[in-house]
């Protein structure tokens, strides 16, 4: 049995963390196509081919490198390089560093590949311009039209932001793989969420991502003067929002799962004065589940307590579906492998969702996909006190260790 | 029995609602000490001068003008001659002409007066400073620590805003009249809210204005993935605000009266993202009635109910209470004089709170006070579309006609 250097591992993430590292809140600002996520992507070609290792840049600006020519399908490890801004150091760079860690162990041990090896620094996954435009354009699921109209939030166009980098936006359709070419994908990611440490569990293995939806609602009443307007003769959009808010266990309980979430992240209240009646709320519903059919459960008595809930408070209730995206799920025969490997090392490890978005999804459409998850203190993520324990990070790189070769050895 | 001239009473009030009216949005813009409010306050002078009145501004910006000598205590009408941003062209400009349409009947007839009557067309009602500046300074109200300190929203001050108008702040302090010089005063006001119009009755005569508090409340708990933090693990703050916000008719069936309202005009969640459980909210409740002992037992209740639900959903729970106005009574022989007239007059009227502070207020703890309302179409203030009938108009104006009458020429 091969092991990683922790040692090693964790001091070529400390070094790329200090790549666009704010000293003031003391989170990493790489967003994609900035100049501090594309210094990383340099850092890293250099360190790889210092290493010994074939490394490049696609033209999405995704990094690759690693071991065997591409005379096989090849197994992929990748997660990652660009952050959001105020983000944690190990989320997606630890599934980067972890893969180039992999190969490391297997060129220091001289093992012997019967498939090629490569690992992805993925770009843009964080959704600056509304994708994850790095796992897309290696799919195959990158458009044109996306392509030439996505921007930030402010207002730069994607492909002026590769430019700017000295990248040929129209070089990204040119990436994609084809399907025959890609054996396996892994990727080993931090949970960003708190159940791996509440229940005192050191390995995730993701079954699928959930599905979710997001809709905008506009609930219209009427702006009253709030000592004048009596209680009951008032249009409240508010009470509406608030009633319904208190309606989402409800909800759960009677429709969803144990792997629901319902969530109202952004309220604005018109005109949004103290001694002045709401006349109109708008506000966002997130609903995610596994299962799409539970997902246009959710999404009807959403609806539906909303217009009954309209009609008792006397408000119009309109809403757009900002979007729905469907489940993804990860190859049954990688979560076995997982499973297997895990309890081969006596690990304890629990089967769960993904409630966030990964560069594997795009992967589990393509190729047999799986996702490795460790747990994440408080469950805190994209946020500078981002942190995962070092002798997690150490457990979920042996895993990925451990089924990679499995992989790269064999079918 | 005397009336009011209905076509000359609207002719002067649309001539006022010429001044600072804003070709856009149809709205009055005659904030307090702004030049549009200061040529509104010139203009009513020289008209009243014209027509052969007493007339004169105070220190305070109040506009007066009357007949008789001030040798007896005088009856006074009062109301506002500034508007809220995009305000109405009724909302205390009704009050102001209308006391000038009094006094022309009282001229025009050669009616003897045994009391002195003023009418003032009071400073700053609407709070740009954040008091009722005119009426304040008239009873004695006014302090110089708020005079010097008080700013409007955008940073100004008080005393910068009188000195641009060429008024000396300090002179405001000298307005105050004894009490013992001031027999009664009368207000007309549109009601600004739907009871009268939904009711189908021409006139409110108001037996207080509703006490009020307004408290900042804070709950903070974890801003959470709303994908990865399942939903019994969430210290979700908006889902305690949903919870308070739907408790508040039960806090007000148990606690309150049908003349309490409790509104949550004003919110904020924080980070406020879509995909981002609300770590933080943070809210206004504006809670009022006719009684400080319930107003009392809804704060406690307020209180108490936002403890359980914050220790509930995990979060911590901080409040402020910005302000505490205790409920002002108009006075009972002039609440029975008003409906005495009504009744005369074969017109139906209600007996009812205002919810809405208003000049009277301040009256009311120096001399004997009364309020007149007339229905508002919609019950809509505060906004272009603000409304009111000219027939209510005509019955609210020839009410004060008839109880002004009653005071200047007895007691």
């Amino acid at each position: 049995m091969y092991n990683i250097d922790l040692p090693r591992l964790k001091s070529t993430l400390l070094e790329l963390s200090q790549i666009g590292f704010n000293e003031e809140d003391h989170g990493m600002y790489r967003q994609g196509f900035t100049d501090d996520d594309m210094k990383a992507r340099h850092w890293l070609l250099d360190m790889a081919r210092k290493e010994g290792f074939i490394a490049d840049m696609d033209g999405a600006g995704n990094v690759w490198f690693g071991l065997g020519e591409l005379d096989k399908p090849a197994v992929i490890i990748g997660s990652h390089l660009d952050t959001v801004p105020a983000g944690g150091i190990f989320d997606g760079a630890l599934g980067v560093i972890a893969g180039l860690e992999v190969l490391r162990v297997i060129k220091d041990n001289n093992i012997q590949l019967d498939f090629p090896l490569r690992v992805v620094g993925t770009a843009e996954e964080e959704g600056r311009f509304g994708g994850m435009f790095g796992a897309q354009s290696i799919t195959g699921k990158l458009n044109m039209d996306w392509l030439l109209s996505a921007r930030d939030a402010d207002g730069m166009y994607l492909t002026d932001a590769m430019k700017n980098q000295g990248l040929n936006p129209m070089d990204a359709l040119e990436v994609a793989w084809p399907q025959d070419r890609i054996k396996n994908f892994f990727e080993l990611h931090i949970e960003q969420g708190p159940v791996l440490e509440k229940m005192d569990i050191p390995i995730g293995i993701v079954d699928g991502i959930s599905g979710v939806f997001k809709w905008i609602v506009h609930l219209k009443g009427k702006a009253d003067h709030a000592g004048t307007a009596p209680m009951d003769m008032r249009s409240d959009a508010f009470m509406g929002l608030a009633d319904f808010a208190h309606e989402i266990t409800r909800i759960i309980d009677e429709n969803g799962t144990d792997k629901t979430r319902i969530t109202v992240g952004k309220v604005q209240l018109k005109p949004g004065y103290p001694h002045t009646v709401p006349g109109e709320a708008i506000f966002t519903i997130v609903g995610r589940d596994m299962s799409e059919d539970i997902m246009r459960d959710l999404a009807d008595v959403c609806d539906k307590t909303l217009n009954s809930i309209a009609r008792r408070h006397r408000l119009r209730f309109e809403r757009e579906e900002a979007s729905w995206l469907p489940p993804h799920y990860c190859t049954d025969s990688m979560i076995e492998l997982m499973e297997q490997k895990a309890q081969d090392r006596g690990w304890p490890f629990l089967r769960m969702p993904s409630g966030a978005g990964h560069d594997v999804q795009f992967f589990t459409e393509v190729t047999e996909a799986g996702l490795i998850f460790i747990p994440s203190v408080n469950g805190v993520s994209h946020a500078p006190d981002e942190w995962s324990h070092w002798h997690h990070v150490e457990k979920g790189a042996n895993l990925l260790l451990d089924c990679v070769l499995d992989k790269v050895s064999k079918d």
